[in-house]
């Protein structure tokens, strides 16, 4: 059997069990997520076992560092695969929840229920995890899922796989709404991604130049999650300690996510009492500082940045600085450099507030909070499967509901057109 | 400046306008609206004179019947247009509502705002009317758009996009906010669908070669309106004179359009005593019967249906009919040949009608309803952009809340994560 045929059969059979978990109760996907739980705490060992080749067939391929670390399972990781699991049991199962219903004049009443997606395809990188989270959260929306992880966790995968089609097939579900492509061919991504009519939705997450080739090369509709180029701006009129404490926390609590600041933005009119502080502080902390001319008069000891710098998501311990006139000026360099990932403000004024909130085009944006808040825990939509900087479907964290749509329901009483 | 210039240099300009369009009052946009329909109104001689070319061009190009049909403007089109917009004024505006919002632990308060989508491309068929309507539904949902109407009605939309320009510009909005390419080279689609990060989304109307290519070589989203291969199911028990003229006004009040009905599926246990009286009205009222075997044991004028009768959208007088073993086998039916659009019921069984709704996969499903009804005017929608069969973002009738999306806002005290 050709790959292609391979995902084509998958795909068939995913299409087949999405049928009936659309259909199925919260009580039976609850059952399966308990299962899933159960099934993997009790199976750790072999998930160890398989994850130990993992990383004997990284090492050896000369793997190390973050990317190593990703790959890495443990007891303490298990224990939050398995409590995040056990946590999307008490998240609200949106499916069949009908909103906006109203009565038309002639008696029809029209409605619009949640419903589930379908067929999802998720390609995601070496982080063995996510192939539970991903599962729980298919499974408690309704889907079926195609997971493909990176080939670096492949065995790993498997056998996390392996746990969740016998815990959903355990709860009385089909055992397909859940496959994970073995293969580590990366034909297989080509082929899910491009399977018109049987996957209705692909969520890739990877670096940006595996998100450009999905975009590029998918024929499937694709959720996109893209980079994080985000900025904090302080304000005039401004708590210079809300300030100082939201900047530093928006950049140095975790440098290597995308919700942490890449940018400061700050007014001219408190550039000059709150940058000698605040870039002392960055230092302080280990940030290499790359301003622009007014940043380097108040505070030489930053470097020069270039126009490459406002541009760049470091995902590092470096930050880029700029002065600003005003409020519009910040905006305006928002929009030119921003990717739509999260943009806080810090000020004291309402009406800039307002027009922040109101007129910033991005994912997220925040008054008076840390950019590091864009998540779906802290947002309150419980576990999420990413952030997307698209605009249709889902923007921003997206959880169990963005992983649903809605159809029209019309209950007539025998109303014809004239 | 070659065509991708031209389209990179508006999509530029309709960035810039976005901006502004999405800061712009209600009042401003109605504003807009009110000076289109006056503008439309008053230049009436001058639109019917380019549309007047665009026929003369057409017949001398050998179009004739439904396009030629669809081309022509005249006194009763115009004012319908004009109408049209009037009655955007009326409808709510969705931008800046917002949706959702909790308090979380720390205090902060998570919402989402709705905003436009920004720029939209709109690529469609011969009808010069969309000209207006799409302007009028972007505009109101304060996006700019690009407007590519087909190449047969280039003259009567210059002239139109003229009319729309002059009259956003006077209500003090950007008069890039509407931008008509003026070009009838096929390869301005294929630049306007492949300008990712200036265009937001692209609606594509047309036949299905069209979408398909569309789908195939956009690389920024696309919103696909598909085909409508509808089907109205007789239940058992029924109330068969509710069922008899719920069929026939699906199929014959006006058959070329995408919520006519194709197929009708008949339960085994009321097909003897339903499908003669049925079947005898199709063919008074002109309707071509193609029937499975049972059909024509029952009712024997009927031709023999092949496998692609039920595949088939028509959008004419002809009509497959098949007998079903009950709401399953018809349910069954419908997830192997239909295309998602409208699926009616008629039933007088009341968990028939709950299963129907809630398992049955289209963009609308009916229980004792005509098909017809699929439409943003009928559903109490306002004007319709189209009909998605897609479900991504919109699925059904698309208005003005379909053309915008929604981002998260943070409104903190300071908070920052631990």
């Amino acid at each position: 059997m050709s790959i292609r045929e391979e995902l084509q059969t998958m795909a068939k059979r995913a299409k087949k069990a999405a049928r009936i978990m659309a259909a199925a109760g919260t009580a039976a996907k609850n059952l399966a997520l308990q299962n899933m739980a159960q099934t993997i705490e009790s199976r750790q060992a072999e998930i160890l076992k398989a994850n130990g080749e993992d990383l004997a067939a990284a090492r050896q391929a000369g793997i190390s560092g973050a990317l190593l670390d990703r790959l890495t399972l443990n007891g303490t990781r298990i224990r939050e695969m398995v409590k995040g699991l056990r946590e999307m049991i008490e998240l609200p199962d949106p499916i069949g929840e009908v909103e906006m219903e109203r009565v038309r004049p002639n008696g029809l009443r029209v409605g619009r229920m949640r419903v589930p997606l379908g067929v999802l395809g998720m390609v995601y990188e070496a982080r063995p995890n996510v192939t539970a989270d991903a599962a729980g959260l298919c499974i408690k929306s309704g889907n079926a899922v195609i997971l493909r992880g990176g080939s670096e966790a492949i065995r790993s995968c498997r056998a996390i796989g392996q746990c969740v089609t016998e815990a959903v097939q355990a709860a009385g579900l089909p055992s397909e709404a859940v496959q994970v492509v073995e293969t580590t061919d990366r034909q297989a991504v080509t082929e899910l991604i491009t399977l018109d009519g049987l996957i209705d939705c692909v969520i890739p997450r990877g670096g940006r130049a595996f998100l450009q080739w999905v975009a590029r090369t998918a024929t499937v509709p694709v959720i996109r999650h893209g980079d994080g180029n985000c900025h904090v701006y302080i304000d005039s009129p401004v708590d210079m300690e809300m300030a100082v404490k939201i900047a530093v926390n928006s950049k140095v609590q975790r440098p290597g996510v995308c919700n942490a600041a890449e940018t400061l933005l700050v007014h001219a009119e408190v550039a000059p009492r709150i940058l000698p502080v605040l870039l002392s502080r960055f230092s302080e902390a280990g940030v290499e500082l790359r301003g622009c001319q007014r940043t380097r008069e108040i505070y030489p000891a930053a470097q020069p940045a270039k126009e490459d710098d406002w541009m760049t998501e470091y995902l590092d311990m470096i930050l880029a600085v700029r002065v600003v006139e005003n409020m519009t000026a910040a905006m305006d360099h928002i929009a030119q450099y921003g990717s739509g990932h999260s943009e806080a403000i810090v000020t004291s004024d309402y009406m800039h507030a307002e027009r922040w909130l109101r007129e910033v085009d991005a994912s997220s944006v925040l008054v008076n909070a840390s950019t590091r808040f864009t998540d779906g825990g802290q947002f309150g939509l419980g576990a999420e499967i990413g952030i997307s900087t698209q605009k249709l479907h889902a923007r921003g964290p997206m959880g169990i509901r963005e992983l649903t749509t809605t159809k029209f329901i019309v209950r007539g009483q025998g109303q014809i057109r004239e």
